[in-house]
C-alpha cells in the first residue's frame, strides 16, 4: 500500500523558488573576475536564472544536453547552475586547473554544446579550441564592455546572451532522477571520469548538508564558499545558502589570505569552507598582520586532511570552530563532518583535538563501513582499519557513459579507495589510500602514519613510504626521505627515532634519500611514480 | 537523461540503522506508564525494533496491514513505530483523548488488525471492544508482571509478544512511497479522516525538521517531545533525534509542570516541544516554585497560537529561545517555524517579539501561498491576507480511503482552511480560520483579531465573534461576550474600547452577552455551534 502524500519531485529549481519567496532580499555578494564588487539579492538571482533558462531554450538546448562552465565562484556561475539544471539540461563544471589536454578530453567526452567561461580563461580556450569538437558556442561570462577580442566560435557575452529574455518562465517539473550536474574526477590513473548528479541527489545532499552537525547553515549565516563550484559542487554550498536564506559571498578568483580576510571582515562572514592550503594562507596572513576574524563562527576544512596545528590555531588562537569534513566528487561530495557530540564535547581539549583530526561522523544518507580483503565488515572500535565503503542516495552508482565499468559491489557499496577506522561514536579516520597501504604478512601498515612519524624528525624535509616486494612478507616498507638542508640522518638513527612511535613490525626495512619526491598538480605524493622508480629495489632483508 | 546516483530508497528503517552504527550508545530515557524510569540506548532500541518486526511477521502481519497504537510517549511506542513501518506495515497512532465512539470509528475505518495499548487504556478498550470489528489481538505495552487482568481478545503483554525473537532481521527494502504511518485528524465537522504518511514523506520531513532554523536538533541535544506521538508524529521528533544522535527523553503520561521541570533538570533537556497549554503549566510551576530551567536552549510551541506573554516569559524571564511553529496533521506536521533571520535578529526586542508571535517562516519543501476567493495569489507584504495554501512532499494529497473526496486544486495546492498574511521576510501569520472570517462587502474581517481586542477589556471574561447576515454587506460582525464577574459592560462602551484597536469598519454591529461560549474537547471555540445559536439573529443595522 502506498502512502497518500503529494507528488512533489525533488528538483533544484525548488530551492531557488523557495529563496525567491522566502528570502527574496537576502544578499549575494561577488568579487567579480572583472575586478569590482557586485551585490544583488536572491530575488534578482532567481529572475536572472530564469532568463538563462529562457536563453538556453531559445538557443535550442534540450533536456539532457550538457552546458559547460569554466569559471570561478561568481553570481553568474550560480545563475547558470540553476538556469541550466532548472530547465532540465546538465550543468557541467570543468576544473580550469586541469592540464589543457584534460579539459579537451573532458569537454569532448561530455559532448558539451555550449561552454560558458570567465574572461580569465579565454586565452587558454583559444589555444585548445580546435580540439574541442562538440562546442558550438562560447558564452563569455561578462558584459559587452568587458568582452575581450576573441577567436572563440560564436563568442557572445553572457549579458548579451540573456538580455532579450523576460524572466517570465515557469520551471518545468520532471522526474527527480533527471541528471542535473556533471563533474569529472581527476583520478591519478587513467582518464578523468564523469560523475552525473541528479536533481534528487542534489536536493537530498542539500538537506543533509544544511543539518546543524553538517555544514549547519541557517538564515543567520553569511557564507563564503572558497571551495570552487568546479570542485565537487563547492561542497553543496550554493544550494545550501538559498535553501535556508543565508547570505552568500563569492570570492571570484581570489584565494589569498589578505583578500579573504578583507572579505570576512567586510561582509561579516560567519561560515566558510575550503581545502587546507587556503587556510594556511589565511592563517599566515592573520599572524603576519595581527588581524582577527571575529565574525567567523565555523570553518569547514576538507579536500585533504587538515593538519592538527591548523585545527588548533583556528580554535585556540582565533576562536573559530573547525569542522573537518570528508567526501569525494563521487559523493556530491559530503560523507562525514567532524562536529562533536554531546558526550565528546565534554572531553579534555587534547582528546577533542584528537577527534577533530579525524575525518568526522557519517551523515544520515551516507552509509559507511570498513571491510577486510574478503569484504567482511570490521568492528567500529576505532582500532580496526579496512577498506572504507559507502552507500547512499547522493553517491555515484556508475560513471558517465559507463567509463570504468561497474563500480558497486553486489550490495551496492562503493569502495572509496581509502583505508579507515571508525570509532564507536561514529568518527571516521582515514589511515591510508588502499593502493598505498603496505601489506606485510597479511597485516596492513599505514604509509601515512609512517610518513607523519618520519617528518617529525627535524632533519627530514619530506617523507614517503612505499611497499617493496619481500619473499616472506609479500611487502615491507621502504622509507624514502628528502633531507632538510642536505643533512642526511643515518638509517639507524631514523629507525631509532621511529621506534615507539609506530608498532615495532611497522619499522621500515630500509631508508633511502632522494633529491625530490614526485607530486601531482594538487600537491599529493605520486606514490605510483615512486613505486615505478623503486620497482627493482631490493631490500636488505630480502 | 537520468543521473547516475545510487538507488537508495528513503525508508524510516534507515534512520534506526544510522543511529545503531553512528550513535549506538546515546541514551533514550522514559518515564514509564508503570511509574518507574527506564533507560537504554539507540543500539538497544534498534535491536528491539527488529524483534517487533520479527514478531509481527511471525504473527502474520503483511505489508500494508495496519497495526494501531493507543499509547503515550515511551520507548516501547518508538520501537513499535519503527518495527511496524520498518517491516512495511502501517503504524496507526490513535489519539486516546478522542471520544470512545471516535476511537471505534477510526480503528474500524483503518481496519486495524492489532492494537497495542498502554495499560492505562485497557479499561477504556474493554468498554468498546465489542464494537472494534477488525482487531484480532490486543498487545498490552508492558511486561507480564504489570499485565492487568483483561477481557480483551487474545491479550498478550508486549514483552511476551517479542520475547521469542532474536533480533536478527534485515530491514527489507521497498518503494519509498510505501505507506508508513496513519493518523486521523479530529476535524470539527464530519468523521475523522486518515492521513497516510509514506516512508519518503517521513524521511524528507525528518531532514527538513532537523535543519538549524526548524527544530535545529543536533548530536549536542537532549530532546523531550512533550507533544504526543499520536499528535501528528510528535512533530517528527522520534525520527529527528536518532537521525542526528540526540538523546531522546520520553515523559510517558506526564505533562504537569512539576514532573516536566524535574525531567528537564535531571536529564539536562536542551530542547522540547508542545502545545501552549503544557507550557502554561510549566511556567506556572516555575513561577510558584522559583525554579529555573538552565539547560533549556529552545522551546518549540505549536498546535495553537502561542500567547505573546508566554513567548516573552520564556525568552526574558527564563532565557529560553522560543520557536513558534505551525503545521497540520495533513502536513506531517511541519509547515513553518519561527526562527529569526540574520536581518530580523537585529531588530529591537518588541519587533522581534512581534515576529515571534507570527507562525514562522516556511521551510524548503513546504511551499506556502495566500490567495483571494478567485485563487489569485496575494502579495507577500505582511498586510494582504487570504486563504493559506500549501504544497510539498510531506503534505497529504488525499485522505485514507478517499474520504472527503479530492482535496487538492488543479495545481496541487491544499487549502489549510486558515487565513493568513505572509511578510517579505517569509514570516506567516494566521489571522483566522477561513470559515470564521467575516466577509463584509467583499472585504474580510478577522474574528480572532476582534476577539483578542475585546478580551483586553478587564470586565470581559471571554469573547467570540461571528458573522451575521446583512442585506447590504453580506455579513457583519456580532461580538458575543461572557462577562467577568457578572459585570456586563454596555455595548457603546465596548465599541468605544475597541475603537482605534481595529479598523473602523471592523467594529461589531452589535454586542450580546451569553453565560457560556461553547468549546471543543481541546478548548477551541465552537464557532459552528455559536452560529447555529444565533442563526435567526437580526442585527440592529439590518
Amino acid at each position: 500500500m502506498l502512502g497518500l502524500m503529494q507528488d512533489w519531485p525533488l528538483l533544484v529549481s525548488k530551492i531557488l523558488l523557495h529563496a525567491e519567496v522566502a528570502h527574496s532580499d537576502v544578499e549575494v555578494v561577488t568579487l567579480r573576475v572583472e575586478g569590482d564588487e557586485h551585490r544583488y539579492t536572491y530575488g534578482e538571482m532567481a529572475h536572472r536564472s530564469r532568463q538563462v533558462a529562457q536563453a538556453l531554450t531559445r538557443y535550442g538546448i534540450n533536456r539532457g544536453d550538457r552546458v559547460a562552465t569554466l569559471a570561478w565562484n561568481t553570481y553568474r556561475h550560480v545563475e547558470l547552475w540553476y538556469g541550466i539544471a532548472g530547465m532540465g539540461a546538465v550543468a557541467h563544471t570543468i576544473n580550469p586547473r586541469l592540464f589543457p589536454e584534460q579539459i579537451v578530453y573532458i569537454a569532448n567526452h561530455a559532448q558539451d554544446r555550449i561552454l560558458c567561461t570567465d574572461i580569465t580563461f579565454v586565452p587558454l580556450l583559444e589555444k585548445i579550441k580546435d580540439a574541442l569538437t562538440t562546442i558550438e558556442t562560447f558564452v563569455v561570462m561578462t558584459d559587452d564592455e568587458h568582452m575581450p577580442e576573441t577567436s572563440l566560435k560564436n563568442a557572445v557575452s553572457y549579458e548579451t546572451f540573456i538580455a532579450g529574455e523576460s524572466g517570465a518562465f515557469d520551471w518545468p517539473e520532471f522526474d527527480e532522477n533527471t541528471a542535473a550536474g556533471l563533474c569529472y574526477t581527476s583520478g591519478t590513473t587513467g582518464n578523468p571520469k564523469g560523475v552525473l548528479y541528479s536533481h534528487r541527489s542534489n536536493m537530498l545532499h542539500t538537506f543533509a548538508g544544511c543539518l546543524t552537525d553538517t555544514l549547519g547553515v541557517s538564515a543567520f549565516d553569511v557564507v563564503l564558499p572558497v571551495v570552487p563550484m568546479f570542485h565537487a559542487n563547492a561542497w553543496g554550498i550554493p544550494y545550501a545558502t538559498p535553501a535556508v536564506g543565508a547570505k552568500l559571498v563569492m570570492g571570484g578568483p581570489n584565494h589569498d589570505g589578505k583578500t579573504l580576510h578583507k572579505l570576512i571582515v567586510d561582509e561579516q562572514i560567519s561560515m566558510t569552507a575550503a581545502v587546507p592550503t587556503v587556510w594556511l594562507m589565511l592563517l599566515n596572513y592573520l599572524r603576519e598582520s595581527g588581524e582577527k576574524v571575529e565574525s567567523l563562527r565555523k570553518v569547514v576544512i576538507g579536500g585533504s586532511a587538515a593538519p592538527r596545528s591548523m585545527i588548533e590555531a583556528f580554535e585556540k588562537d582565533f576562536g573559530v570552530e573547525v569542522s573537518h569534513a570528508w567526501g569525494m566528487t563521487e559523493m556530491s561530495p559530503l560523507g562525514s563532518v567532524g562536529a562533536l557530540t554531546g558526550k565528546t564535547s565534554k572531553l579534555p581539549w587534547e582528546q577533542r583535538l584528537d577527534l577533530k583530526c579525524k575525518q568526522g561522523r557519517g551523515v544520515l544518507g551516507a552509509e559507511m563501513k570498513i571491510t577486510d580483503e574478503e569484504n567482511n565488515e570490521l568492528p567500529r572500535d576505532g582500532v580496526a582499519y579496512g577498506h572504507l565503503k559507502v552507500r547512499g542516495p547522493w553517491i555515484a552508482k556508475e560513471y558517465f557513459r559507463h567509463e570504468g565499468g561497474d563500480i558497486l559491489d553486489e550490495e551496492g557499496w562503493f569502495d572509496t579507495g581509502d583505508v579507515a577506522t571508525i570509532d564507536p561514536d561514529g568518527f571516521m579516520q582515514i589511515t591510508d589510500r588502499s593502493k598505498d597501504v603496505i601489506k606485510s604478512g597479511g597485516e596492513w601498515i599505514s604509509s601515512i602514519d609512517l610518513e607523519n612519524a618520519a617528518v617529525g624528525h627535524p632533519d627530514v624535509a619530506e617523507a614517503a613510504v612505499i611497499g617493496i616486494f619481500h619473499p616472506k612478507w609479500d611487502e615491507r616498507p621502504l622509507l624514502v626521505l628528502v633531507a632538510q638542508n642536505g643533512k642526511e640522518v643515518p638509517k639507524d638513527e631514523v629507525i631509532e627515532f621511529l621506534r615507539g612511535k609506530v608498532a615495532k613490525w611497522w619499522l621500515p626495512d630500509d631508508v633511502v634519500y632522494v633529491d625530490k619526491i614526485p607530486h601531482t598538480a594538487t600537491g599529493k605524493i605520486q606514490k605510483m611514480e615512486l613505486r615505478q622508480q623503486f620497482k627493482d629495489y631490493k631490500l636488505p632483508t630480502y
